[in-house]
């Protein structure tokens, strides 16, 4: 997966090309951020991803640009970060994030085929809670219609993780300022049910979470 | 702020050019996607942004492929999204998520006075953790030079903010599942000190929070 592009440049100890790891960031992400150029210029929307063995989703309205674009054969940016700390340094300059990020480069295709659409719909809704596929009512045929799917096939990308204490220059060691990390990631509240629903809450989402922990 | 680009073509409803709405989300948000185009190529960084009135500014490594691109004039889209939760509704087609995002499309100008860059420098670490600034030790001449700042004017831009429970088909609302919003929000754990921190931990970090409630 490691090209002329992915090499990082910077910090390249904080870089990898590990598949599992690469998945690992992909898959506990709910957003990811996707870059594309209009006339010339960059364009970078947040949206819903999710994976399938080595393929890269996204869906959305069929009357979206973003989508339109893409499903020309336009070449895309996808990043995904997920914020795992603040790193507070004793100089303002050592200050730093622990995240973990991925960036996947490549062109996307249109899926209209309706039985990999269906199957890629089901796995949205799994991605995003699992356990609810089966009970929800499924994409109907104006749905699909209306659903525009794009799969981007996961072949140049790259990784980037921060994780650990601040690293002070050694003569700063003496500032009397509290250092350490602030660990930071995506909590859950308690669910809110609509006013028409009447069901019990289930157990995916009230023990619902990103990351086993 | 509204221009052809800025329009919101999709769920016109959601959109919002009002400064007020843009800033607390870019004040709010610890990360930015910044998209720009290389070699034709569009690229998606995450990096730290911060506000000072209608300035964007980022900064890095002076050595940063994306900062020497940015700072050559070429154009940028800089985007912006916190997650509020997860919207659960009874057909797969109406699940949403709540959402706050921002994108500001601009051209960059590289900082390079002394003073606007210190005060730049100041506000980043009361951006990221407010009442720090005083207490560590500032930048050197040597961070000086080797950090590139770079300014976005705020000028271009646009917000978009999904709220509330989820909209079902009417017919769907018979559907025996559950339905409703599972609220997310970043959230701070207990703070780990380094190893060579004998300071008490400030209140600053122990009551640390992006969003007051």
């Amino acid at each position: 997966m490691k090209t002329e592009r992915t090499t990082l440049k910077r910090l390249p100890k904080r870089g990898t090309y590990d598949r599992d790891t690469l998945y690992a960031i992909l898959d506990e992400a709910l957003i990811c951020h996707v870059g594309f150029v209009v006339n010339g210029a960059p364009v970078v929307i947040p949206t819903i991803h999710w994976r399938h063995e080595d393929t890269l989703y996204f869906h959305g309205s069929a009357a979206s640009r973003m989508l339109r674009s893409l499903r020309e054969g336009v070449e895309a940016c996808v990043t995904v970060t997920l914020l795992d700390g603040l790193v507070l340094a004793r100089s303002a300059f050592h200050h730093s994030m622990n995240y973990r990020s991925a960036v996947v480069f490549g062109t996307a295709r249109e899926v209209t085929d309706r039985e990999e659409k269906l199957r890629a719909l089901d796995a949205l809704v799994e991605h995003v809670v699992r356990g609810r596929s089966a009970e929800v009512r499924g994409p109907n045929e104006s749905e699909l219609r209306q659903t525009m799917l794009l799969a981007l096939p996961i072949e140049e990308a790259s990784a980037k993780i921060r994780t650990g204490p601040p690293i002070d220059d050694e003569e700063d060691y003496g500032v009397p300022v509290w250092a350490g990390v602030l660990p930071a990631r995506l909590e859950f509240g308690s669910a809110i049910p609509d006013e028409r629903s009447a069901a019990t809450i289930p157990d995916y989402v009230t023990r619902y979470a990103r990351r086993a922990s």
